[in-house]
């Protein structure tokens, strides 16, 4: 596929990905590393939690969205680099056996000031399940290669 | 130590974290599986990318800034469950053989309208290495239990 640089893209534009099954394996994996708590580690625990069951850890389904951001048809020349995001949520918890897509929206454009080799672009990042559920919603400001002259 | 409850905090107060130290393994590691980029995951190559040198995602330290608020002296009755943040800046890249801490300042509190055995908890998270410069912020909200009456 022929990698993008920010001329190639325009406001509006969508982007899809593949696919991540998020395993109760997976889920206890990584919280047993980033987020050791009883309702991402074990069922029983979990269904006296808040979460009322096994949860993927918020930061998990966070990880699996870069992901698939990389398994999508947004290939920046340069790669995918931001600097953080303006808001993240997680409308419901992930949970065994949900298989994860996403989709990325441009959502604002422009030239970057400080380095007229970049350019500056606001995207969407909606998390779903195979229900069509939103797991996570993000806004990701990326830095972006402008084609060279 | 003791668990703590909404009733214990209040707007001001700070909370302090553990270490943990980013080797190249781990960033590699964590970038095999969720943000595989030349530039997490190898020296060579990372040194002609954006980020002149090996470095972690930043949803690695994300993930490790999760970790850092379970091993702080935040203990929080029911655990650490936020609905995301609204905000995620990554000042600069976090680097092999940075050391992580983090600090938790609490920002606004208001008991939850609609549970009320809940109450609304704004946090300010700054991530730094060994050196004090700041390696990420975010702002989380967090659904902290009420002490039982």
């Amino acid at each position: 596929m022929t990698e993008l640089y920010y001329e190639d893209l325009k406001v509006g534009q969508t982007f899809h990905s593949a696919t991540y099954e998020m395993t109760a394996e997976r889920i206890k994996a990584f919280a047993a590393e980033y987020d050791p708590q009883p309702f991402h580690l074990d069922e029983a625990q979990a269904k006296d939690s808040l979460f009322k069951g096994l949860a993927a850890s918020g930061w998990h389904t966070a990880a699996v969205t870069m992901r698939l951001m990389i398994d999508s048809d947004l290939k920046l020349a340069g790669g995918s680099i931001g600097a953080g995001t303006e808001e993240l949520r997680w409308p419901q918890p992930t949970r065994p056996g949900d298989v994860l897509r996403l989709e990325i929206a441009i959502l604002e454009m422009r030239p970057s000031q400080s380095r007229p080799t970049l350019g500056i672009v606001k995207t969407r990042l909606t998390t779903s399940n195979q229900r069509g559920e939103t797991l996570q919603i993000s806004r990701p400001t990326l830095m972006v290669r402008r084609r060279p002259t």
